[in-house]
């Protein structure tokens, strides 16, 4: 590990410095004469980079490849391999998924009728949340319980596992009853009491973790929150995109596939890509769709409704249920030329 | 109130803005042919604009200033004055409090000889986080109770009040056993569980929730994070802007003055600043502690550290004691000619 | 047109809007009581909008699609089509070309080179800066007139049209005498005297025009200075995304292809995209130019050169050739599943 | 100087920093055993810095003390002070002046009704835009040479300087004849051919130059704007900081007043603050330019207009003129509990 040094520190200032290595095994040796660069030679565990990035003395990490946290290091799938399964779903190692589904459950009979839809169209997995953070309290908060009483009956009535969100660390172990991945939404990223209580229900019961990136996280601190809930060893974490906030206003977030395309080579984790909440407008989530998978996303997150009109949150970004088929045809095209492949739900498993 | 609405809206679309309004007893004019502006006559609720918002009918609210949110009216101070007070401290009204202290409780002989230091300079709250919220997991994540307990003898001794953080709802007994402000960090700004149970302590205990603005969330997402608090019914609310992200590094975070000055005039709540973590460096922390009040703060959070070497978090912006009392001293002869004062803990009452 | 006022507007201020309106030929009605919301008929000029936006009385234009401006409505393309051509390119209306070649001309031989590589692998342009914008007056600014005459020899050599930057409008003659494509790059994106002046050069001598997106510019502002261009009486402009400010540092800038996709919806102007200057670095070339042409681009702008480390400037991002002939290949199979072709120089023609 | 160099650099790769290095007569000493920190020993010309940070082979500057550029060693004051003299008007050195006046030149009996009052009120400079950089071809782009005129008459009726901006750099030779001071645009910031013209006839003439920063320009950025200008021969170049783009809106742009704190220790150059571009709202002028004050700038610059109604450009963000007597007056009791003092045009002067 490189270390680079406050200018002038004073002989107990260093000392923090040489203390922690002492601590964590290291040994210390100083570059320059000045005693500002500090290469330092391990073996390191997961945490060394972090354990010296607390420290005052240190102004930055200039190197750590020889300290790789848990996100850099983890395979996401039994045995070794890159792939995340759940129910029919698969993501990474080539495999993308299709995880569809309205914003919020509302209506029994309306999420009845979109799963069957997503189901037939060539979803694996049905999103939709119970529990809805909201910007004002007085918006509608979703239906709580009573909605994931109703997505359970989809998934039994289609065989879609489901996707929804966990807001309260208090209600882990309710919502991991249902469901078959764990949603960490944007606004919740940076909740550690939140990440380490879905890591520990992951770690004893198996259930991947999807972690959507905060509105202006940056891609480390995106990898850090999975970090929070790889440590409690749990190796089932999806990475999710879906925007951030920056000045223009033709979309609601800037879809940032750079970042996608960054942590592709970055990390082990699979990483997919939610373009309805970045656009904001269900007439771009198509080309949107398209570039993530282009970019090299291993799944996409996308709502679909067909009577947004009756929605309390999000309905102008969710596709219809035409323009759904004909995302998934045009995703499976694309997938195919990019050497990927959709996954679907094989006729008699439903 | 005036609402834009989609243009071509069928009849059973228009329909759910009539039944809205209906709901809320409110009539409804459409004033175009096209029927896209329609105009509510009231009376309203503070629940009314975001009802409104939520319909995907409404494209946006152009004019809300008949149905006003709590933020707009609730009046923090006791018999209808715009002063909170707490222990010896006082915000808004033209009073203004220096609140200082080291970012994490880490030991005990540090923070009891900072807590003198800044009730001798005039300090009259100590700021000091027992639960840090923490990037990665392996960084320092804050003593605990037993950094509670040590606040809590730091106030014994000196008659200090205590602001602290509270990072999860299964904590705020806990933390309000101990707090006399409660602080929500930008990393829990949209945290509407954490919110609305520090709101219900608030309302029956009486203690004030200071909010920080969250790293890239708008003015109006920090109001309604007050309003999730003010909603559970408390009128103690303090508003906290710390900087937000942006694409420079000579600051850490950009400090957003005009959001304050904003604020003075949106709402009762008193709007304190937090230089320290805007800069993230010592030697900017005065200049931009003067323009906060100048631009119209009524508080300061301070970061003071005799020793940062020692520190695990954020000591690259702590000011030196002396440097806390030439700030304190500048802060009041500003505060003068700006026609307001900086409460002092007086002799007697330590 | 609809105008939403300022409220209490005295008789005369309302004036100012009724002044313009009638030098304008258009009638004003007012919706409401108040008078804060007036729609207006026409018929309007392309000019009509930002008069009305330029009025202290006018908050914003909430509708103005009966008065369209010039982006809005120029068919790029002879006799009324979409599609610019400029040599063996072909922008537009289903065709893509793909603008290759080094950062800036600095040698001789290096630059024929890459000229002929990427000429055989299937770029239609050569791109290469004779006059670089840089940051710092201490840094290497191009060779100048030389530069022009290299352009010039390739393009001799090897049938490939140019496209390179101009920076000053003393200098639009001189370039203009070499480039098939202008290019304003995204520093001068606001320099209105500079896109006047290549405006009235393409407008006489038809040499189309590729104005770069500005760093932070909204892509209203990016349409508006296409506006500058096409106002001086030429209809060949090309947009380009390449990539904006944001916090993150994974890549230089943040490619923003949801604007890429509105695009496609809002103008007939060709747009294209630069993954090269928004990655920053070579190995996200590839996938954010895949995604690109995903999105819906018209084609792609990519940095070429074979010896980076002898370069002065962005050697990061330039692809090698061999890279460069994987990209094509795969551009051109990911076009044909999106519908489209990537145009390519017949073998005959050079 | 201390460099960070790309790893695995292969001997010729190495070879251009040790090259570059013999250019400008320094030594090189490798830190490390894998050659990827390189230490220089100089001496070196205020241009090092950039040539190296131009090599492919050099990932970062970690430390160039040694290697200062012109922005950080100019004195811009005559025989070493820091502080610039135009007209009646000083900048630095603990001298701030007020620069009032429409935003842009519009009419005679306006402009010369405004120009009598800000010279009574305190403004030692009047401020006006002749040449207006718009967004739109179709908005009002000023009056031009007549405009130019117009201030000339100001001048000689008030005895005020003149600040106004410059946009083509075939139009500097007319903007000085009229100029006391040149005003470089944010959207002009990086425009490197205008900033070599002005920064030519500063040097012959002696006219002032600020420099606007632009709308997302980092810091660094900014200083080498005005290295642009520096390096043509003159020592008296301007900062300004007007705000920056973000996210929200409650305020036009962000002011950052961390820029001019920061820049404040990193420069001799003066540094003034322009508070009316920043809120684009005239309420907030007034503590946002207290802010400024309090932060350390050596100057405002701000909008003043008795009848903005009858404008074409940025009306909402001028203040009245009984608002500016009353901003005046509290800058300079604030400037006096900071030690510094506005200078007045002496009644005798005009």
């Amino acid at each position: 590990m490189l270390l680079r040094l406050r200018q002038g520190l004073a002989p107990h200032e260093l000392r923090t410095v040489i203390d922690e290595a002492g601590r964590q095994g290291a040994t210390v040796r100083f570059l320059d004469d000045a005693r500002t660069l500090a290469e330092l030679e391990g073996p390191f565990q997961a945490s060394a980079r972090a354990r010296f990035e607390d420290l005052w003395a240190v102004v930055s990490i200039l190197d750590a490849k020889d300290a790789p946290e848990l996100h850099q290091t983890v395979r996401p799938g039994a045995g070794g391999v890159d792939t995340i399964e759940a129910g029919h779903a698969r993501f990474g190692g080539g495999d993308l998924s299709i995880v569809a589904g309205p914003c919020a459950v509302e209506d029994r009979d309306a999420l009845l009728e979109i799963a069957r839809h997503v189901a037939d169209a060539g979803a694996t997995l049905l999103r939709g949340g119970a529990y809805k953070p909201r910007t004002s309290p007085h918006a509608f908060q979703g239906l709580g319980e009573a909605g994931l009483a109703l997505l359970d009956e989809a998934r039994a009535l289609t065989g879609l596992g489901i996707v929804t969100e966990v807001l309260d660390p208090r209600d882990v172990e309710k919502v991991g009853a249902v469901a078959d991945v764990f949603q960490i939404g944007a606004r919740s990223m940076a909740n550690s009491a939140l990440l380490t209580e879905v890591g520990r229900y992951s770690a004893e019961h198996g259930t991947p973790v999807l972690v959507k990136r905060g509105i202006a996280a940056s891609v480390r601190e995106l990898l850090l929150a999975a970090e929070y809930v790889l440590n409690e060893g749990t190796n089932r974490v999806i990475l999710c995109e879906r925007g951030i906030r920056s000045f223009d206003n033709v979309t609601r977030n800037l879809l940032d596939l750079g970042a996608v395309a960054h942590l592709k080579g970055a990390t082990h984790l699979p990483v997919v890509v939610d373009p309805s909440h970045a656009a904001g407008r269900a007439d771009l989530v198509l080309p949107l769709g398209l570039a993530a998978v282009a970019a090299g996303a291993d799944g996409l997150l996308v709502e679909v409704n067909p009577r947004p009109e009756t929605t309390h949150s999000d309905g102008a970004q969710a596709l219809s249920p035409s323009a759904f088929v004909d995302l998934v045809r045009r995703v499976e095209a694309l997938a195919q030329v990019c050497g990927r492949r959709v996954v679907r739900v094989a006729r008699e498993a439903v």
